[in-house]
């Protein structure tokens, strides 16, 4: 029920991962006469896709943790608590991002020993894509979190990503150790002395040569580098769609347009579909809100692929108990 | 003497400026063989460019304080030193950056009133460009510091940029107050206050979209919100590259290519030369390293142009003196 474009475009999504992996269960969850209507619409149904009732949905804006305790038959929170209950084995949602990261730190809890949970994304690069977080859940970090977000990435890395001894980055100003504001010159001995394949800073330009396979920071400076980056991608793709818009029909244009969607698929949200939260006991995917069926596919996929791929047990094996 | 390209690239750039604009009179300060040599290669002289020699240069590996200090005779200090006496109106350098902030924090000095100069840059929009500041010189700031940078970037956007009543907006990562980091919480109601024309919160997507004439923000957020912007659009620009080196020749080449240029044209430093030092006693500009021939004269006509705008006297009155 949540997103820009729900409910048409995220139960189109999921109708195309329930059409291609068989051996996937998707769990709709919403108002079940709006679904059928949907569902409908989209031909035969698969065995592999099923509706849960839920009588409330939580709005974009409404406050996060307020409506997480008091719409306890929304979308949100009935999904969340299939997940807690084991009847789910991971969660997405397009929806309000501040309402799925209140249940899941409040209900699902923290990983023992996490101090806070990461919102992690993947960014583009011409050696495959990087590991970046915290993207969007803490604005204001100690040295000690973001430590704990290298550890997060790095195993995140290896078992979702399939990266062999990922190397680790600290987003910074300058390429040199003692360069940056009080936050990261603390952070650097730690990571130092952390364990992890620390390879040093890393600029916010080199984050897009693939520097390093994970890059940390704090999502204050995590949020500007993804919106500065979708901001002037925007600006170029602009520009050329005007240049095409100018073209006359023929090779030119075919061509041009062809250049245009290469980059797009380079560049485009819709490719990633989601970013997952780390460090919280399960998985939980948390979709662009401007995704169409396309992106929301991308991240029910990503939210099956990390719920595989044993994520959370070993982040739980790599963590001092009690 | 400084920048990667230098000392060729430099006199180069130079002799664009001084061939297009007589009313401008340029001092090349450096080693006097090697810069006429430099200018021998150049053709007819004009009679508005000369040599003033230094014997020193300072290394863009040197530590920015000492080498001031120790260095009295290198080209950066003898340029200062002109500004400072009133022999020069401004100075332009793409060598050591922390060396040039160093003599102009130090030497030059801050206009009274203001804690702690900053570096401003300006950014493609559709609608011209925006301007960004701080892009690098303090990378922990204080709410008041931000504020400060906001009465610098307004006057900068008036007097340099041409800007009526420039509007001010706060790098956030989100667009309602209230967001953000202790920083930018602590920060908005004092733009709230100041008198200035205060728009609110920008994403780093929206100032690409020129949601405010003036952004402020300290050093280590305006340098990753720069260098993630540089990256993306390096990876974007190098995929159009490898497009067009595939083709073969022909009008859709001829196409691509003209488009390729026009997004070199729009992201590429070498278009504005260079950022200033604002809130100190006098006009520095400092280039990007890897600037060009075309690079430095952008950034020594934005010098010159800086001098002519009466932007520090604007600034001086603007500010409550004693």
């Amino acid at each position: 029920m949540g997103g820009d474009y729900a409910p048409a475009e995220v139960v189109k999504g999921a109708m195309l991962v329930a059409r291609e992996d068989a051996q996937t269960q998707i769990i709709l969850v919403g108002d079940r006469d709006v679904l059928a209507e949907q569902l409908s619409a989209l031909g035969e149904l698969p065995n592999n896709i099923v509706v849960h009732h839920a009588s409330e949905r939580i709005g974009m804006a409404e406050h996060p943790v307020t409506a997480v305790q008091e719409k306890r038959d929304s979308s949100l929170v009935i999904a969340g608590l299939m997940v807690k209950s084991g009847e789910a084995d991971a969660t997405f949602s397009a929806g309000n991002t501040g309402a799925a990261m209140a249940f899941a730190t409040l209900e699902l809890g923290r990983v023992p020993g996490i101090k806070r949970p990461a919102i992690a994304t993947t960014l583009p690069t011409p050696h495959g894509r990087t590991l970046l977080l915290d993207a969007g859940a803490n604005p204001d970090c100690t040295p000690q979190n973001l430590m704990q977000f290298a550890l997060l990435g790095s195993i995140y890395a290896e078992k979702a990503l399939g990266r062999t001894n990922p190397t680790v980055g600290l987003l910074n100003i300058g390429g040199e150790a003692g360069k940056g504001n009080e936050l990261v010159k603390a952070t650097y001995p730690l990571l130092q002395a952390s364990g992890l394949n620390f390879v040093g800073n890393v600029e916010g330009n080199s984050v897009f040569e693939h520097a390093a396979d994970v890059v940390v920071c704090d999502a204050f400076a995590g949020n500007v580098l993804l919106k500065s980056a979708e901001g002037i991608a925007e600006l170029m793709l602009h520009t050329i769609q005007r240049d095409l818009a100018a073209l006359a029909d023929g090779e030119a244009k075919n061509v041009l347009a062809a250049v245009l969607r290469g980059l797009v698929a380079r560049v485009d949200h819709e490719e990633t579909g989601g970013a997952p939260l780390l460090g919280i006991n399960g998985v939980s995917v948390i979709g662009h809100g401007r995704s169409y069926a396309r992106g929301i596919a991308s991240g029910i996929r990503l939210a099956r692929d990390i719920a595989r791929s044993g994520f959370v047990a070993a982040l739980r094996a790599a963590l001092p108990t009690g």
